[in-house]
């Protein structure tokens, strides 16, 4: 076969169409011969193989594409085909995506990215001058004046800037351009979001499932990669919420670090209380290096919205034993109680005085996903490192500068985001209306959710206090429990099945974000418009009062 | 201390404001006073220090932000703040970025853009209705019609269809949509481009630069991921061409794979011999277990275009030798000499008949990053995999669906460059005149640099067939060599550092590519606009021949 095949090779072949499979030639003939003999045995051995690839890509475990996100798909596919079902469509309850449910862009932004997009606009009569204004300011500070162009590895400088006028805006402290790092996105995984769900019973203390988050998923991992060190009892340890937004436990599994769960307070709130952190650090020293503290608020999926004292008492804590803070702060905007109030880490962290701001190493996380703003899509957000060692910055800096830049239509979206229109210009009118609206939205389907949910017999929701979640708890009865375990699922996943397959409703099993051992919950996203969102909240409720009867 | 700051915290704070540092409660105060007392000591240790830091990342070695484009940027300072020099600006002719030299975006894709990120604007009579068209086509297919959403994880399907018709209208040959990955950019790492500078010498064979490139260079480091395993001499060994794109080097370094080089021919146009792969692969039979072969076409920093006989015979030595193919080929559109022309790797696969076709595993990559769009900030790409194994398609999924979706505005970019405007619609005209604007001038830039740098004594400069950049030969005499040696710089990286501070332009040293030992080159983009660049080409000149006479 092979001298054949060199034979042809050698042989001079005058026609275009080249030596391979094609020569009349007997030297062709013979090769053409033997490789089709070849092809009709089995097609070749491949290369890249289940047994050949990097086994540490096979051991990510993790729901991709689950059993109830599969299940969503093929349902979805069978409605198409005609076939009847008792609903007539899957409502994707599971993922973070406001626009996917219909929240409407915020005309300002979408008009400065435009002009940015297409300059020619700027002479349009169809645009108002504080969006050309700002969309100038973006274009003059890109390279050629177009979105076309790589940006410097830290984002363009003059959005940098803009961002740290906002930060120092919002909490009265300066913030400098130099610490700000602007990403793509925050923390957000898309499919993250559609994937979360855990096929595994999640494991309580020594949490081992890796959902495989990697690449592309930003700031988070660039700070962890840059922490994560030592091995066997030195390895670095991370502690994260419990429930957390698996982001992390990927990513501290990915990195070989050790995941610390703390457990966020389900009869308080979901409060996260200082002797449980003490409590997590004290058993994590025993088999690890805890150096990371990760804290989400507002909470996802729980919605909690920390006190300034729950903060302050984090921080303290954090300061106290020494551990580098993350603080993600995504849904910085979407805050409902009317008891509760954002404060930045950054903000409590300098009011508390210098020995805190001038020691804690504090990572804060925004982006454009989330908010009022919703833009998911074009995958903008920042980070603002303080407090770094002077040589840590280079480090930083290096890893940042090798990747890709963040795409540059991100960046303008983050910057429009951070330089808002504001009193006495054209647009700020209808800007604060659909701001107000989306929120105001927002908030009365908050309180809706945990209204309905509570007063359902074995569903207990806790206020929604912030975010786009209900992460209410369910009652599932011990034949539930077994009918789970015979078919070899989580009792929350299939529990979640159920949901799906009698209602087209998609939630994401709590076993995908931890819980208490033996306590089971779902999330819900609340995004849907309101009429929508009732007629899910009611199927809900009709589907957990029959899964009760049925399984008592 | 700690005591101090206890009895503050469980003391009542009626106070707003908190504990931390304002209370005057005497306990509080005990706390001030102990906190004023460390900090006015040195401040405190930091929990991420070069000690404490992943060693992984550190020991990363790489010139970002390198001596040359450092000093390209103090330079520039200094001309802001009015220093004098031999010169009145920094010319960037290291970095790959069309639209920052001035190169002009194409009017229809960017008004596609703006229809798409302002929906409003597809009621402008401003717009031709074949740009209208086609935004409503990507707009129906995104979630909630919004750029704005998340796609799904391979991409917009829409999008993907359209890549695939495109790929089967160029080659003739069918492409199916579940075998097209929509992704963040190709191979482009744009402050790679700016980082290109090696201080190191380049080591042959056993090259252990890793210029640490990571996270968010997407499709190719995920396929090299997939492949990668095996420990000491069973590591999986890749080939890559020498002189190389340098994100190769460093994916390979970073996923602990072995870099297995092959040189491409100098005196033959930087032609690729197959006898060069079958050596390169013989010798590193001894120390890896090779499994891969990357080919750059055309190629980049060396510009070369494939003949299609070359590309058969790289084809057959794959499958021979059983090697993962994998074809960048993002440059396709920028071919100049006229006897080159771009023929594809799945074409030229098909092409060869059932035994190659139906067995090579091959992907293949594009982007909207250069040809004739030059839109890098877009981060558009898309990535061709045939002939997987099934399984091994499940894992390829699965990697990709726990990284955040390409950015939608992205995928749109990419649309429209695979589904551009056709003859008989209202825009061909005009899309096609830019085009070839575009593409005509690069034709006359790469001749031009080319006739110009063979005239200089000293300087040897290939034809650039295609691609963007010129990777001349230069003569450095042996008092230059031991000069470099004195200031601890490679050769080449001295002369490209007293180039840049005599004339202010910017190039990359060869060394940062990989050349044959002894030999020195740089890489210069050909994309400043033609007069400018020949005055870019005069100076380098200039340059060149001061340099000899002083060094000789």
């Amino acid at each position: 076969m092979q001298r054949a095949a060199v034979l042809v090779r050698r042989g001079s072949c005058p026609r275009a169409s080249g030596p391979w499979g094609r020569s009349h030639s007997s030297a062709a003939a013979e090769a053409s011969a033997a490789l089709k003999v070849r092809s009709e045995r089995s097609p070749r051995d491949r290369i890249l193989t289940l047994e050949s690839m990097n086994p540490q890509v096979k051991a990510v475990e993790y729901a991709v594409r689950g059993p109830i996100v599969l299940k969503a798909g093929e349902i979805e596919m069978e409605l198409q085909r005609g076939i009847k079902k008792p609903f007539t469509e899957v409502i994707r309850a599971n993922i973070g995506d406001a626009h996917a449910m219909g929240q409407q862009p915020i005309t300002f932004l979408r008009q400065v990215m435009a002009l940015c997009t297409y300059p020619d606009l700027l002479s349009s009569p169809s645009f108002p001058e504080d969006a050309k204004k700002r969309a100038r300011r973006i274009l003059q500070a890109c390279g050629g004046n177009s979105l076309g162009s790589y940006s410097a590895s830290q984002g363009v400088n003059c959005i940098r800037e803009d961002v740290a006028a906002f930060i120092t805006r919002r909490d009265g402290v300066p913030a400098d351009p130099d610490n700000i790092y602007l990403t793509t996105g925050a923390s957000d995984g898309s499919c993250f979001e559609v994937a979360c769900e855990f096929p595994r019973a999640f494991q309580i203390d020594n949490a081992l499932i890796s959902t495989g988050a990697h690449e592309e998923i930003g700031p988070k991992t660039t700070i962890l990669k840059l922490l994560v060190s030592g091995g066997g009892k030195s390895r670095t340890g991370v502690m994260i919420p419990i429930p957390q937004y698996p982001l992390y436990s990927a990513v501290i599994s990915e990195l070989d670090a050790v995941q610390v769960n703390y457990y966020l307070d389900e009869e308080n709130c979901w409060a996260l209380n200082v002797e449980e952190l003490r409590r997590a650090l004290r058993q994590a020293k025993d088999h690890c290096d805890p150096k990371v503290l990760c804290i989400i608020n507002p909470g996802n999926p729980t919605g909690q919205v920390q006190s300034r004292k729950c903060i302050e008492d984090v921080i303290h804590f954090a300061w106290e034993e020494k551990l580098f803070l993350l603080a993600d702060e995504v849904y910085q905007d979407n805050v409902y109680s009317p008891d509760c109030r954002f404060h930045s880490f950054k903000k409590v962290l300098y009011q508390m005085g210098q020995e805190y701001s001038g020691n804690v190493e504090l990572a804060s996380f925004h982006s454009t996903s989330k908010g009022y703003m919703g833009e998911c899509g074009y995958r903008g957000g920042y980070m603002e490192v303080i407090n770094l060692h002077p040589e840590i910055k280079g480090q930083l800096v290096k890893l940042l500068s090798v990747r890709l830049c963040p795409p540059v239509s991100g960046q303008a979206a983050m910057d429009i985001v951070v330089n808002p229109p504001v009193p006495g210009e054209e647009s700020f009118e209808q800007f604060s209306r659909e701001k107000e609206f989306v929120l105001g939205n927002l908030a009365k389907k908050a309180k809706l959710t945990e209204d309905l949910f509570n007063q359902v017999p074995g569903i207990q929701c806790n206020p929604l206090q912030g975010a786009m979640y209900a992460f209410p708890r369910i009652l599932i009865p011990a034949k539930a429990v077994e009918a789970a375990q015979s078919h070899k699922m989580a009792p929350d996943m299939f529990y979640c099945m159920k949901l799906l397959e009698e209602t087209g409703i998609c939630v994401v099993p709590g076993s995908g974000f931890g819980q208490r051992e033996g306590t089971h919950h779902f999330r819900m996203t609340i995004l849907p418009p309101v009429e929508k969102l009732k007629t899910v909240l009611h199927k809900v409720k009709d589907f957990h009062l029959k899964f009760l009867e049925k399984y008592s």
